[in-house]
């Protein structure tokens, strides 16, 4: 089995603990309706080629660091795509969690994924406490308050923004996360993994903004043009979107180039550059 | 310092993470807004008297849970006061977060809430990583699916409720995840402690429908009748106060001859029969 195949198993299996009769049906229909069919798990992809690079010391353990930051992720999204915030009805390409099952399920879906998210890392970790300890950390910093995704999100009830945190932390420190964990995971000392995540991370919103700039709807699986909507920050509408791609692969290559020594280090160059080109258009793959 | 006054200070520190200039301000206040001024704090309170009796072995181990069944149940509050549940406007004598603060930032809140509930919990636990795994399974699964809080409201979105699950999980289980966890901070097996914990829950439920149909709203800190204005079970309602009362009696009795063995058990009962008299409205304690 692959490593992803792997991945979406031990993805399967935590979510299957709602498999039980005290499992209110509508809630559990829900929560694997939030996770699956599969995303394009870019975070745990990431997470795992970095857990490879520094030599799988503990598949285990970064497999479910890696399911952990995934359900971290789909909940964010499930509450992001409420009505009191972007109120999308489309998520990739199907109806959004609070469309199919109401806004009540949507936010117990959000919050159940998220305390899934701990339970299951401390499930697979209890054969290697030392290490989990500094794996919740790891995750829980980048999804909560003073610096996570809830911090990033909560900016936007702000008069006043900082632009830069707000990019860190809702979309750069759940990547940063990524590195971090899958480097922990194998025993590494997460902290020179940080700069790697932060900066996918902001070449990921970047790679966003030309998205919903120059994608289609088809090819995103989400409705585009909706930061012109809803009057957000997009790089790709203000400076034009071939200076963005630029920019865009400037900051990859840094990145990159930034990466910590590890046994794997050139396998993970190779496979990052390869995987940050996907984050763009189709259309616009070349350019890069 | 007395164990109440520790405990909110390590209540305090947890929050107090949130003071970092990365923190958006709103998100920041409602956080300390919705976990004090102090409530009766009767889940930790709990959790602390079950460790004490269980010999109090790391007393920084048992505040940081208690401290995180907290954080979690403020959490639970500030998303059932949201107006896609309760709709309620008032919580422990103040506006609740939505109206004090909006939608947005009271559904971040809560989430906040809940990712720090685990992220305190594991740095203070870093220091028994061999226990850490154990108190994040018992606490995430009081609060998640299929068997915690998130599933007990779930079963308000079902046509077919099945009322016995409804109560253990929307209330029992996080009082069972404080008495296991008040023993497992001590090093003591969990396991003989979840009859209290239930036991105690369902007779704070029955007490919560009792203050409902007879008590005052100043005594309360929010508004009585919602169970009939809501149209949700409640024993006082149905049965009448008198039998609802007795019945409330001869559950705490049992729950507490079933109490395990333990160096404190005797205090530790005492304690018990005090706090449960508590429960009920000021004119109702000398019929209990």
């Amino acid at each position: 089995m692959d490593a992803m195949a792997l991945f979406e198993k031990t993805l399967t299996d935590a979510l299957r603990k709602s498999d039980d009769p005290g499992c209110p049906p509508t809630l559990r229909t829900a929560l694997f309706y939030s996770v699956f069919p599969s995303g394009h798990r870019i975070r745990p992809k990431l997470s795992l080629a970095v857990a490879k690079a520094c030599g799988f010391a503990n598949p285990d353990l970064s497999m479910a660091s890696a399911a952990s930051i995934e359900l971290l992720h789909c909940a964010s999204l499930v509450h992001d795509d409420l009505p009191s915030f972007d109120n999308a009805a489309i998520r990739r390409g199907k109806p959004s969690v609070h469309v199919a099952f109401g806004e009540q399920i949507a936010l117990l879906a959000g919050d159940a994924l998220i305390v899934m998210a701990f339970d299951s890392l401390a499930t697979t970790a209890a054969r290697k406490p030392e290490l989990l300890a500094q794996l919740i950390q790891i995750v829980a910093s980048s999804v909560g308050a003073p610096r996570g995704i809830v911090a990033g999100q909560a900016w936007e009830c702000e008069r006043k923004v900082n632009l830069a945190n707000y990019h860190q932390e809702k979309t750069g420190a759940l990547f940063a996360a990524s590195t971090m964990a899958g480097a922990a995971s194998s025993g590494f000392d997460p902290a020179p993994w940080k700069n790697l995540g932060m900066a996918i991370g902001e070449s990921y919103q970047i790679a966003d903004d030309i998205r919903d700039v120059c994608s289609t709807e088809e090819e995103i699986g989400k409705p585009i043009g909706q930061d012109e909507l809803n009057n957000r920050p997009n790089i790709a509408r203000e400076q034009g979107v071939a200076p963005a791609v630029r920019y865009l692969r400037d900051l990859i290559g840094e990145a990159i180039e930034s990466m910590p020594e590890c046994p794997g280090r050139n396998e993970l160059c190779v496979q990052m550059h390869e995987e940050a080109r996907r984050f763009l258009p189709k259309a616009l793959r070349e350019v890069a």
